[in-house]
């Protein structure tokens, strides 16, 4: 006997009858707005070639971390999930997989994966060990027909635009070819710079010798290395972007004084600097980045706290991205001052904050985009996008930034399927947060109704100039 | 069209109907009770000369950081609110405000504001663009009259007790008249030393000198100094005074052998003292008032962990307390230990702690408070005063510290007509947080009706004797 | 008047109606399980000689630090509750206690001896001070009774097994007792070896010295103090040992080379190291215990982030374990790498972590657990042990790391008589949790009474292979 998969409508919604009521009138006035996904990891040779995805293995279980992190969690070996190259027999994978699908239990994963079973895949049994078949050959089978490539997707998804990621030294061809296509989906990229800013990052210094090559500039000299991002910039920005993202390990931010700045640049170019040096470089690039978005209008995200590849002995053999990202504390007062003290009060420039540490919602985080002009605060990013994650993130920072400095939802995901089952998600847990509000008379409704507008999607496309 | 505006009775209650039913009986038992302020910004000159107050947007907007913060975070020049002396015409002021009085959903500005709109002002249309004329109007009519004199505000608020807040440089003069006015309503001070406690304070060498004048001490040795704060402690007593209050960037004390905290004054005095110095010294004076203290009976108020004037361009244009404060991460377990160790099982002595980290209530201050005979726990404080964050601070302390460790409600707000809102808030959610636990049977109804008169009146006044 | 004392059966569970009607019948499910207690501070010295307990105070009061850390706190000085062998009247003792019980409202000790009241000694009027006498003479008087000796209530506490703690200096004749006896209850120790592993505990030289008689071993030398380890570890092994556990001030661990971490035993067990040996050493030693746990197929368990004894003139004139143990601030992420980076990948390896700190809950635990199979998460634990803690810890770990990453409930009490009530009340906690998953349908019912059982009861006897 199999077990029934259904989506309850009313699912996320706060359990008080009535304030479950005023929740799921609100969300109904929000649940078919467009998608905006401002900032992501989707890959746009999807949409640039539109071949189809392959097996269900391959496209919603190899690919996301959240998967497979809690699988290897509790002792199944990645090699028999097919990572690393290892040639795993997908169907077995995925048995692994459906075996244990009682561990994702009170995640986000659970609620994403059977809005894709159900909704995106039409499956009415739930995954357990015995469906576990029938779930690979349905998905499987399915994509191979035409409703399931990507712009078929895309297209059903109600997505109004997606922004992708890419280091400066992509070609964007896929961007490219996209735009050359006719096809009218929007797909845009987003400037990346990691892989030449930071030091440690795998393959720095030929990195660099990409950037000048691609650029034409002779980025080891300070003066070619900050004209080869402005021309990159510039680039990006033809091919859609509106926005940088910057994922560092901390916060910190530095001005340095020129000089100091290009012989800080000199060391870390010739492999001479010491971590500390690297961190500083990192920290001055912040710096760097927001005075070119004063000039070219590239609204800048910051994603710091996270302690890349923890675990020494997947990364050798894996890789990166494998699951093995943790969280540390991150302190943002005195990281940030150097480059709020030269742009903060600017209010044409955009720094849009993200935390792995919920701790400095309320003490640090919304403190500061309550009062700088140029900060506002993005979503409850990664371990924390989820029910819970996002209820904090809201009861944590409304009382001191207000809604108005916060910029709706992003899925930075590359998990495509699981889009829609994300805005969706977030769209029920914000109008539960407004409900919950106006049950206790801290909000009217009909401000409510304009919130859950604004969250589920104005406050996205105007804080990324979407 | 206007929107009509309405404080509704339930307002800030819990949702669930029965526990809903249970808070309303336990506020309204509490609702009439006077106000006891123990901590505050109130300006004694208000109510010595009792001169009527002046337009809206004196009174309500250019004093009030949270609101001109908000509307700094969102692109309002400070100017155009008529800080700096800047000299805006305050009804356009106002409608700077008016007009994007939506950011502030969702904030408890937004419920303060409400409260003083309708109660205090009989404002029964919401503020938006087309009422901010009428709003402005309306509210600099009524200032004029007597019956919004500050006395006559102070009467009608059923305020028992009000602190005010004054540097040992202050001579008092407004309490003084106050107290030979005859007029009936208890204003009294607390000493709060920082201007010459904190060699990094703007013009402490001056402060020294002008500590010496007053006191006819010679505040540059470390005995005249130490004998000038005696002598102003046991002044300001006389006037009414039961606290002292700190404002440190930390939470660090220290206990110095006496030469060594000579030879740090002398360093500190003679202005050639390392920041480190600074530290040390406000941590070694923080002893030292304890210990004065237990000679004189002031109560000891803490209040660490703010980085003060972070923007340093709004600070060189407006100055100080202009919404650039902001909180960071705060260590209580080692700061405290040296004057623990000295004072803290003195029953006879009480300090009480504050804090802007959340993350320390349940970790550090509720395990320190639950043991030390001296401690006692502030209320949520600053951005933490609101409805989420007074939830957060009874939900973390209580499960260790009990509600007998903690004092009660403090305002420390300067928007005077803000105290009943703010009181009122905190009643309602210490209301709401008690039948909670009777509804979960943590706790029986008749428990929850004492707890509610302790929160609301009888523990504040008994923590600073009043 | 006397009041009455009641258990409401609903206490505990979450307000809202639906809500409690599915947490109830989850809770009922699972109220009947008996108790699994894989942690914990009971004296096996009861159940070895079965002798009566001695009066109210010496058993309830007495060595409770919740309860008279509290009481200190509000000026009951610790020698009238008869600590410090101060030969205090054990029922004024009580007393004291009985008028002040005001004091634990909101707090856990409150549920947890209102149970033992009602439950444990069918008391049913409440606690105060006209009822002092009628409790102190009914409990003593009870406690002489056989229904009261040690194995009677184990056996009617529905405990299937309990486990001790014990030093590896312990003779564990006691235990040695229990298995002679004949009596069927199942009491384990485990295998603590702080006093000789940390050179800051008091006494650790002699205890080295002990350690060394105990075993035969030279544990003055690193191979000899290894080799008496790997033998007490087996004795304890025998004597039903299925964990050890190592309370430490940081959660550091270090994998330095062999000659490295010779040298570093040479300086500590000389008296020659430094305070940062100590800590380095602690640090090796979890290594260290860690790979014999991969032989030995102990459980390890790490209870970091205590500032032991933080009163000095407490512990001073009263010794440890006197309610002045205060949480610090607790990293895990780079403390635990040396060990990770070696074993972290061993699906055969237990290591179960706790925190004192909460913040590190979603931060880095539940991402931790969620990917390195040798992790799991102990439950909310000390001050957290409470309905709030407990809500905090499933509402921050559960969407990272899943269920199945935790391990149940551990009691981790000295305090037997309150065990059921811990149980009882991390049974009601969970199932309302459950229940409030269920009611926005992130959880079937069915998945829901699974869990409540592997919460209460299959996930503990799992992980600590019991």
């Amino acid at each position: 006997m199999t077990r029934p998969l259904r989506l309850h409508p009313d699912r996320l919604l706060p359990a008080d009858p009535a304030t479950r009521t005023l929740a799921r009138d609100l969300y109904e006035s929000v649940a078919g707005l467009p998608i905006i996904s401002p900032h992501g990891h989707t890959d746009p040779r999807w949409f640039a070639t539109n071949a189809p995805f392959g097996n269900a293995t391959e496209l919603l279980l190899a690919p996301d971390h959240y998967i497979f992190r809690m699988l290897y969690s509790q002792g199944v070996r990645l090699e028999d999930l097919g990572l690393g190259g290892s040639g795993a027999d997908p169907r077995a994978a995925w048995r692994l997989f459906a075996e244990r699908y009682q561990l994702f239990r009170g995640t986000p994963s659970r609620i994403w994966l059977d809005w894709v079973f159900a909704e995106a895949f039409g499956i009415d049994v739930a995954l357990e060990a015995q469906t576990s078949d029938l779930y690979f050959d349905t998905i499987t089978e399915k994509l191979a027909s035409p409703d399931y490539a990507p712009r078929a997707l895309f297209e059903r998804f109600n997505i109004e635009v997606i922004a992708t990621t890419e280091s400066p030294l992509d070609t964007l061809e896929h961007h490219d070819a996209i735009r050359a296509s006719g096809w009218q989906g929007r797909v845009i990229t987003a400037y990346r710079p990691d892989p030449v800013i930071d030091p440690e990052f795998e393959g720095f210094q030929a990195n660099i010798d990409r950037f000048s090559a691609i650029t034409g500039e002779d980025c080891r000299t300070w003066q070619g290395y900050l004209a080869a991002h402005r021309q990159r910039r510039a680039f990006f920005a033809r091919m859609g972007a509106t926005s940088t993202d910057h994922g560092h390990p901390t916060a910190r931010t530095a001005d340095l004084p020129h000089a100091e700045a290009e012989a800080l640049f000199d060391r870390v170019v010739t492999g001479k600097g010491t971590s500390g040096d690297a961190e500083l470089f990192r920290a001055q690039m912040l710096t760097e980045m927001a005075a070119m978005s004063l000039e070219d209008g590239l609204v800048m995200q910051l994603h710091p706290g996270s302690f890349r590849n923890h675990n020494a002995r997947v990364f050798e053999r894996f890789g990166r991205d494998k699951g093995a990202d943790i969280p540390v504390s991150t302190e943002y007062v005195r990281a940030l001052k150097p480059l709020l003290d030269r742009f903060g009060n600017e209010a044409d420039f955009t720094l849009i904050l993200f935390t792995l540490d919920e701790s400095v919602y309320a003490r640090e985080l919304a403190p500061l985009a309550g009062h700088y002009p140029c900060l506002r605060l993005g979503p409850a990013w990664w371990f924390h996008d989820s029910p819970e994650g996002m209820r904090r993130f809201r009861r944590s920072v409304t009382e001191t930034a207000g809604f108005y400095n916060t910029v709706g939802f992003n899925d930075d995901t590359r998990a495509f399927l699981s889009i829609p089952a994300r805005h969706d998600l977030a769209r029920r847990i914000d109008c539960g947060f407004l409900a919950e509000l106006v049950m206790e008379h801290r909000l009217e409704d009909w401000e409510a109704a304009e919130l859950a507008r604004d969250l589920a999607y104005d406050l996205a496309k105007k804080a990324y100039k979407l």
